[in-house]
């Protein structure tokens, strides 16, 4: 166990008036215990209690040949977890949960009265995730690195007739020359007009001259997560429509950034990119928030939204990603991971966000 | 909407004294509507009335361009989808909850009183997921048939020193080649004594002269999953003592198919299998179920094992898949897909299970 992260839970957990919580995301075992688990559609989870009695309930199709620091309770397949579970839990205390718990386990320590109450008690481990220390800055900067690099490359990889899926497998090859074996979550690769929905699901669409490019990739590096977006021509230098728009989505990207330092709350550095992309009348097609934060999973706790006012701290590293899509036309989306700094923020990708046309 | 289906759900439902459902896994949103929803960690639920005023609560961002046959609520990332959604349910009657719908949105219903009483009812699309009509059979028989067709060609092409990963990069390019573009699960491809570990992630052992190998693959076709494990012995016949062990889990492969006809119960069907290997003296080292269900998911609901009771009927399909595994030395494991039948069963997988010995 991180014996340091544990005590800030707990010390949390009593300023939330709670003695016991669960907790059971994969990301969230390992930043508290240096351990990844995969118990698919099994159990694992760690009972984090005020008085130091954690429990760790484990299946024993997971074993653990480590010292973990912790008590690990077993059960077998044939057993009910919830039921082994329940023993360990303080039925007349309430009890927090991880937000993403299946809902099936909740149901079944309710029918086991097995808690007073029960409360989502994710923000408490989400919180303390979204300040990181030297080491977790270190491998981010890395994995931003690596991502800088690999972007640059495949600009140079990019041919005529080559499709989405294409693009995805040489980017594989590409971060495992560079040093990252994982993307952090599944690459979206866009030609024009797919640019324009901004989940569009990668396919076998193919590139032609005059397309514009959408380009969201990231990799993991010892474990932490890089994103970045980058939308490129190809073959042609854009309509004045589409440099037009370029040009909004870029500024809006960097009125963003220059806003960020600790103090500011979450919802001005989208109001910076919203404000000046509405200005220009762009605003209705800019459908998202305008970042999220990152970490040990792509999608960490905390929204760069209009409705998140948490106030910036330094060590919080977030995405940066205003766009605007326009459907049957094209989307522009530009995106970089910014560090909150003592004094104000460091951008942790250099490449160009110029208006680039790759011949 | 899948009209039949959905009219089956709302038969069960009634049976269940449910007049209301909520239905979240991607996988059964698929069943019901056709349509593929990949949320991330956004909102998409299915609300299901008995009278049926079905709602779809969906976001702004997963435009959908088809008419579902089911009026679609949207939301943006701005509002809160619980309680979008909470305006929809009768707050006097008990609502049912997907199993895997993350806790944290069960906690705000709670907290906004939105229901009665909340009920686990997965188990009403899971067991009419269980059987498989017609089609869905047709597909599955075709993805096991190009699971068979891969396991014989990545068998031509083990060679000494390449890495279990290596073989992973090897298996996907089959796959496409064969006319599938998924794995159904992250392949298992486990040099021995990696073998010893039923969940191994495959990593950068490589293969030597002498070596099991336990492959356990799947993938997908037209949606549905296929899943097939053979082990073989590379360059080498094995010891005596490993081909002992080696026959010992094909013999409870074949005596466990041998018991599957309707009105068996999947408990027997466990029972077969480990009941042979106990027979013989490894019992102990035969340490999980012998089985899982199979379809749109490869782990669909129902397991074969000896706490499930549940009798088998025509159109199911589920892995066989007993195995022995001695730490630090090896591990066997042999499954195959088996299917319903009225009189019987059939087998979907036609890959040799005689000692293989890959030269």
């Amino acid at each position: 166990m991180k014996e340091n992260r544990v005590k800030k839970v707990i010390d949390k957990m009593k300023e939330e008036n709670l003695d016991q919580i669960l907790v059971s995301a994969p990301s969230s075992l390992f930043y508290l215990t240096g351990k990844w688990f995969h118990p698919g559609n099994r159990m694992i989870v760690l009972l984090i209690k005020s008085n130091g009695d954690h429990k760790l309930i484990n299946n024993k199709l997971f074993p653990v040949n480590e010292d973990l620091g912790v008590d690990i309770v077993w059960y077998e397949d044939t057993d009910n977890p919830t039921e082994v579970l329940s023993k360990y839990i303080d039925n007349t205390s309430n009890l927090g949960i991880d937000k993403t718990w299946p809902s099936h386990y909740l149901i079944e320590l309710m029918e086991l009265n097995a808690a007073k109450e029960y409360k989502n008690s994710s923000v408490i481990i989400d919180e303390l995730r979204m300040i990181k220390d030297a080491e977790e800055i270190e491998f981010m900067k890395e994995a931003s690195k690596i991502n800088d690099k690999t972007m640059k490359e495949l600009w140079g990889h990019l041919k005529e007739g080559m499709t989405e899926l294409e693009c995805v497998d040489l980017l594989k090859e590409l971060y495992e020359k560079n040093g990252s074996n994982k993307f952090s979550f599944s690459p979206i690769i866009a030609f024009c007009p797919n640019g324009a929905d901004p989940h569009h699901e990668t396919d076998d669409t193919r590139l032609k001259i005059g397309d514009s490019i959408v380009i969201d990739i990231g990799c993991v590096y010892n474990d932490y997560c890089s994103d970045m977006t980058r939308t490129v021509f190809f073959g042609k230098v854009p309509s004045n429509k589409h440099e037009s728009i370029y040009s909004i989505v870029k500024e809006a990207n960097e009125r963003a950034i220059e806003a960020v330092k600790p103090g500011v709350k979450f919802s001005d550095i989208d109001k910076a990119a919203r404000e000046y992309i509405t200005e220009n009348g762009y605003g209705e097609y800019f459908t998202h928030r305008t970042g999220h934060c990152i970490g040990i999973d792509c999608h960490d706790f905390g929204d760069v939204s209009g409705v998140n006012d948490k106030v910036l701290e330094p060590g919080m590293i977030f995405s940066v990603e205003p766009g605007v899509y326009l459907k049957d036309d094209f989307g522009v989306r530009i995106e970089d991971l910014v560090l909150v700094t003592k004094d104000g923020h460091e951008v942790l990708n250099c490449v160009s966000k110029e208006v680039t046309v790759i011949k």
